[in-house]
């Protein structure tokens, strides 16, 4: 009889998972429950697509349930949510979402990429009307209705001055609201350079963008039912139309713990480097697990597309018989904010401190092409570095759309231990178009250079 | 007394060499002589004006001679050539070319930093009046006052296929002419995978550019002394109204070979790692040197903009007293001809086949976003890697301005001796706008794996 192997969640983990292990093993017979209507959809694509750029949510989705059945070969499910797993006898308990019908379902293999939820603070007024968060296509849907609103300029605020919050802020204000940014923290996007902050900050306010910071929401004020208003720690009362909660995401563990799983970091279910969970015949990968910091080895929670797609498709291939074992993630990330790109890897000064590293810190602004040429724009890159060795341990930039490409250069020379001695010596492409003759890398290890114990 | 420093040569690495060593060691009394009107120019970015994005030869130009005197303390001479190097006696012969005084000069230490001059083929015809080539900025005025002439669309030719004679092919067509492109060898580029060399030539002809492959140029028809058509060897003849040779470049190494000081591979002057030549009082930086390449140790000729000033600034350091050695070239390189951008780094399948890898070669195409965002443009990468080890060995792609990002990338991890499936497990930075969630360089290292032998 054919091995059983049923994956919970129909995203980026998930389907990865399903697939590889499919295209390895076709014998194996692949069954997979979706909470949400929608599967492998593009989550960060969702704020262009609340600000109208994607027009429709089926653009978000790059494969169908009907090309997992057919040509993948894996029966899917949407509206589909398992609400128990008996490890023992090893079933799961499947609710049909739209019937409302409950069905048990064998396994041999289970994968568990139930993925993360946006975490919603309990504060006054937070289950009042008229407040969004946003992590599925749903959420999208519901908060693009609200910012595509004909009528008067809609007020919006948006709790929690992160990356997606700051996308939606953008798209939001292109969109042509009036749009209020409430970070808690004393300044944005607080693991990147103090100077940086600052640069987004003013990016942000040139556009239009109202950011508060060092805001602690306290409440939110309601009128009939219906959010009106942020209410501040220091008194502040925002009149708003409509309220963004975007603070973070918890991991979606409580299925895992409920079965005895073991959770770790941020309650995040713990695996080995195989993706194995405590019991050995169930993986869980993506935004629900525990992983390992690259350069420390430490536990961390960084949920990211990236690593979920890797993740998923290492529990894939192993589950079809392979030892693949995922490294571990750098946290590479990379936005923008209207013109404004902003890319990091690896540790922040203040990580790389905790760490226990002798962190020092070096930054420098270079145009991304020759002087001569036109359309130079700065790159602003800020290396953190191990002052004993000279290694590097974590950079980040804030500039052109060139600021991704360089990067990852760091990401890479971080992954190999480079110095920024050994960096400083990398053998880089160059053409006026695209680079000074220093290229902004080589200007940055240089610099750090000076930073190195002699 | 102070040590005195001459540096022959006053662009690239040259400046380089001196500003670093004076730097270094305030106390050494410099001097540098160029012999061309020029220092300090951006020789890379002379066919953008010759097109006109860049107006004055000014404008290529980063330091004056009175920049270099006053701020940096280095007198530096234009238009004064070295004709002579006596190592016995520790003197150079200068010409002042304007005024034709001839002088000699003391040194402690030298540096030959004469770069390279055009090839000129010897074939009739080759010293007709509209022949040009483009190295120098006075070659740049010359040749931009035949592009740039009023009346009639003007015919041009350009011998060779290169980098400089595809930019160049982009600028003048750009600026109305029109042009025609001989290339000996019956592909563009041919170092590039043949794939690659079909697309460069397809933009060039979308663009309305003339390319001639497996043209071999038997002579330049003149008319009344003057260039105006191109004979082939299989008897083609294309009029044209003027002529740029770009044929590729050799080493001014005549200098260096007259007082006796080894010249190695295509007549460039060998150095050691120290940049340091034949004799142990005379450095030698930048095209006029032979290299090694960075991933075989095999002697090379790479003359490149960046080497020059890697090399300068080590050679000036070491005058200074470091010993700093300079690591190889990998070739890394980029251009762009019209809407394609074309980036290069470490060996191409031949060159590693030469080098005696069983090397393997994979291919893939990607775009460069998420699919859902728009304005998505391929990625086509080539990677080549040896069969045994996975290791990559060298790479090359064509497509968006982010090809050049992601080849030093690449470059990164050759100089680390990185496996494609290294590579592949790189935690790179995404989002929906500059990237897809598989990021090309995984895609491409993720395809190449499966040419390593298990």
């Amino acid at each position: 009889m054919a091995e059983k192997l049923i994956v919970i969640g129909g995203t980026a983990a998930g389907l990865s998972a399903a697939s590889k292990a499919k295209r390895v093993n076709p014998e194996l017979e692949i069954t997979v429950f979706e909470r949400s209507g929608y599967i492998s959809y593009g989550a960060c694509g969702l704020p262009y697509f609340v600000g109208g750029m994607i027009e429709q949510p089926d653009d978000l989705v790059s494969l169908t349930v009907e090309q997992m059945r057919g040509k993948r070969g894996i029966p899917t499910y949407i509206h589909h949510e398992v609400t128990a797993i008996d490890r023992l006898n090893r079933t799961v308990t499947v609710v049909n979402l739209d019937s409302g019908e409950t069905s048990m379902y064998p396994y041999d293999k289970l994968v568990i990429a139930t993925g993360a939820s946006p975490i919603r603070p309990k504060i006054p007024g937070a289950d009042a009307e008229g407040i969004y968060c946003l992590r599925t296509v749903e959420d999208g849907i519901c908060l693009k209705a609200a910012v595509q609103q004909d009528g008067q300029k809609q007020r919006a605020a948006i709790i929690g001055g992160g990356f997606i919050g700051l996308e939606v802020a953008e798209e939001m204000a292109l969109s042509g609201l009036e749009v209020h940014v409430f970070e808690m923290m004393p300044r944005l996007l607080p693991f990147l350079n103090e100077q940086f902050s600052r640069m987004v900050h003013d990016e942000l306010t040139r556009h239009g963008v109202h950011v508060h910071t060092g805001a602690a929401v306290q409440a939110i004020a309601e009128q009939d039912g219906r959010a009106c208003g942020i209410v501040t720690a220091d008194g502040g009362n925002v009149p708003v139309d409509f309220v963004l909660m975007s603070i973070g995401v918890t991991p979606n563990s409580a299925l895992a713990a409920m079965a005895g799983l073991e959770l770790g970091f941020k309650n995040a279910i713990v695996v080995d480097d195989e993706m194995r969970t405590s019991d050995p015949s169930i993986w869980a990968c993506g935004d629900c697990v525990q992983m390992k910091n690259r350069i420390t080895g430490a536990p961390c929670y960084v949920p990211l597309g990236t690593t979920a797609n890797k993740q998923g498709r290492i529990a894939g291939d192993n589950i079809a018989g392979a030892h693949e074992t995922f490294k571990g993630v750098l946290g590479s990330m990379v936005t923008k904010v209207f013109d404004l790109y902003i890319a990091a890897t690896g540790l922040s000064e203040q990580q790389a401190k905790d760490a226990g590293y002798d962190a020092a810190v070096s930054l420098v602004t270079k145009g991304d092409r020759a002087s001569y040429y036109p359309g130079s724009r700065d790159n602003n890159i800020c290396l953190v570095l191990d002052r004993k060795t000279g290694r590097l341990l974590g950079a980040q930039a804030l500039g052109s759309e060139s600021v991704a490409g360089r990067m990852n250069v760091f990401a890479t020379a971080i992954t190999c231990g480079m110095t920024v001695q050994e960096i400083n010596e990398l053998d880089l492409v160059y053409s006026p178009s695209v680079a000074p003759v220093y290229d902004p890398i080589l200007i940055a290890a240089s610099q750090a250079m000076k930073k190195v114990a002699r």
